[in-house]
């Protein structure tokens, strides 16, 4: 049984896992709790922005037809009715051969169609001005100069923000420009972490012949949290069947997904095998607990597999921190950012000119663990390290996976890959 | 006074503030909470990793000599003389026709210089096997194979993390390889933010004409915490000097750095201009307050101003959105880095290609936000929408900062560009 998995392609898993990671509830929360959230609504404008014409600069609101001819020896003299500052309302109208003193970011008066640099008057060094004061304008004004018409960075009505946005600085600013001290989001997801092997010591406990300490779990809490989730960390389960899965099963009723790492090979004591050998699988059509797949043609993860149960999912992760990294990246994150209504939870492929050959086959596609670098308009990618699954240093150093194709012989320096960049997802 | 404003330029204005940018004491922080955190001390492996010669495999550890000449159709028979699980010792050497059934991560005994698949064994569906039990290998195994030795991945005493570096979840997994339940790191560094304007409504307030909703205040707390500091929001102050000043004084005596919008102009409210007006500049190298800078050579956000009061840094940056977004990025993002230790804490350039041509001459160097994306292995940019300094939209949209240099006619199609890229900061 154990050896006779059918592997399914990265994208099928992908769409399997996916199929069964439902948008959780949504929530309010006050903005400033909203950093690093998914927007659960689309966000409308409640007014245009600017809702009134706003000066774009500290000078004179004036007519620009009364510029007209208007030099540094030859000014255009005009007549100050009063000085509006930002936040207050101009009182006076604007007529012929009448200029306001108005400030960056306040509103311009009627009458007035252009908006002329304070430093471009007579008035530089005048302190301020006073009604009754004139002043002198050194050049022509072009109508419509420094001033933003109503609405004209974002019209009334106006969708500004959408669902499955991710909420950072830029869409924190948003909302508060149209009023949302409470915010709708998606509930974080809860996510069970659990660590399988008899060879794990916690973090705290000295170095053992045969034993390593557990990095997996810590790990992945790290990324679940970077995710936006909320990881529940358990202490590891020894490879006793029993006891380990009496352990999986608590923790998995009480989580939005279980996340597992280790057990999911080929070994006697492959205890999560053991486990998922009696449920019905996907081709079944079973509505109840199921294993949607465990094995993924892909390098290196491939005993991967995922579960569902009663609507919660299960991830079994590769022991080997560097499978146990690519297996949460493909599968892991996505599930997290589809629970919370991300509008595209598959990290994105780019190309990237390879820096250096791979001349490593693999019968299934290989994700290698990979450092992305600009130079000269090129992004161009090589392994972080030597490709072991093993390797704790590649996912340290890693800013992403190059994907190399499945036969053939690699691939060679200077050549296009796939590329999948972690910091590049929104 | 106000227009006598002497610009520096970004690079000179960086090295004023960084040079008031102390590291900022350090603390132990449980591991679960070390994410995004930066490191405060160098990291040491306290064991080799592996630490045992590990198998990479499920199978059997042999000696490679035993397999000579071994094919599916005349096996090397072997005599097998335990299992060994991760987790446990091995309690037997191997001698010559011997081999011991072992797991992937388990410890290779004694005697052994290689470990075969099982799949390449005649035991691949025989269930778990017992001292005295035979086991035929299918192939030649070569000495060395599928066993990691000692300290291949990683040596004792080996430099594993760095002081400043920041921690995300391949360095929680390596602190916790090493035993690191408490993580020495850096203080967040406490931001007082304080916007100025009587135009500025709160979030809560109905919008009024000629006043507008408060956004930077909100936008800078969310990049604050993005930088792994703690934001303290104070409301807006109104253009009234005396209050103003006092609001500011209170504030800042409470920080480790305060950020202002707005403010900084010459406009007749600029109540922030008239603050630092009094106060000593670099150029008199006094010790006590003093403004590092109150303008500099770029666009947007000239006005940019910075001083530094018995070690607590203020940056005062312009009110408009856009401006306010690239003065953080550029000035107050690398102070919260340097704070916390940062090895790297001013962003980074790259090349890029230019999408479309820009063709807008500057007097000062123009950061103009732009979104980057990928093709054909190239990073390609272009401005985020219209630059002008007020557009919110540009703020959200925007995932870098392209650098026009002065003079000119700005740049054209295709053209190589310097780039600041957020997501590809570390």
């Amino acid at each position: 049984m154990k050896f006779n998995r059918r592997a399914v392609s990265v994208e099928e898993a992908q769409r399997r896992v996916l199929s069964c990671a439902s948008e959780l509830d949504t929530e309010q929360v006050a903005l400033e709790e909203a950093w690093g959230r998914w927007l659960a609504a689309d966000i409308q404008a409640d007014h245009p922005v600017p809702h009134f014409p706003r000066s774009g600069m500290d000078g004179y609101a004036l007519r620009a037809l009364d510029t007209a001819g208007a030099s540094p020896a030859s000014m255009a003299e005009l007549e100050v009715l009063e000085t509006i500052a930002c936040g207050q309302l101009p009182t006076r109208k604007l007529g012929k051969g009448q200029a306001s003193r108005i400030m960056t970011g306040a509103c311009v008066p009627e009458g007035a169609d252009a908006v002329v640099m304070l430093e471009q008057t007579n008035r530089r060094d005048s302190g301020p001005a006073s009604a009754g004061d004139k002043v002198g304008v050194k050049r022509e004004v072009r109508p419509g100069e420094n001033i933003t018409p109503v609405g004209y960075e974002i019209e009334q009505s106006e969708t500004v923000l959408r669902k499955g946005e991710r909420i950072t600085a830029g869409e924190v600013a948003v909302l508060a420009t149209f009023g949302h001290a409470a915010v709708p989001v998606y509930r974080r997801p809860k996510v069970a972490i659990i660590s399988t092997g008899t060879e794990l010591l916690q973090v705290t406990e000295a170095i053992q012949p045969g034993k390593i300490r557990n990095s997996n779990s810590h790990m992945i809490a790290a990324l679940v949290r970077e995710a936006g989730a909320v990881p529940v960390l358990f202490p590891p389960l020894p490879d006793h069947a029993e006891t380990a899965i009496a352990g999986m099963e608590e923790a998995w009723s009480q989580a939005d997904l279980m996340i597992t790492t280790g057990g999911v090979s080929v070994g006697d004591y492959d205890i999560l095998t053991e486990w998922f050998a009696a449920w019905p699988h996907e081709d079944n059509g079973s509505a109840g607990r199921r294993v949607l797949f465990n094995k993924v043609a892909m390098r290196p993860g491939s005993p991967t597999t995922a579960a569902v149960s009663e609507g919660r999912l299960l991830l079994a992760l590769s022991g080997n921190p560097g499978a146990c990294f690519v297996g949460y990246k493909l599968f892991a994150e996505p599930v997290l950012r589809a629970m919370q209504g991300a509008a595209a939870p598959v990290p994105r492929t780019c190309r990237a000119v390879l820096d250096v050959s791979f001349p490593k086959p693999s019968p299934f596609p290989r994700y290698v663990r990979a450092c992305g670098r600009i130079e000269g308009g090129q992004l161009r990618v090589a392994p972080a390290g030597p490709d072991k699954s093993s390797m704790l240093k590649t996912v340290k150093d890693g800013t992403g996976l190059i994907l190399i194709p499945a036969g053939g012989s690699g691939a060679v320096e200077g050549q296009l890959v796939d590329y999948i960049d972690f910091a590049m997802q929104r």
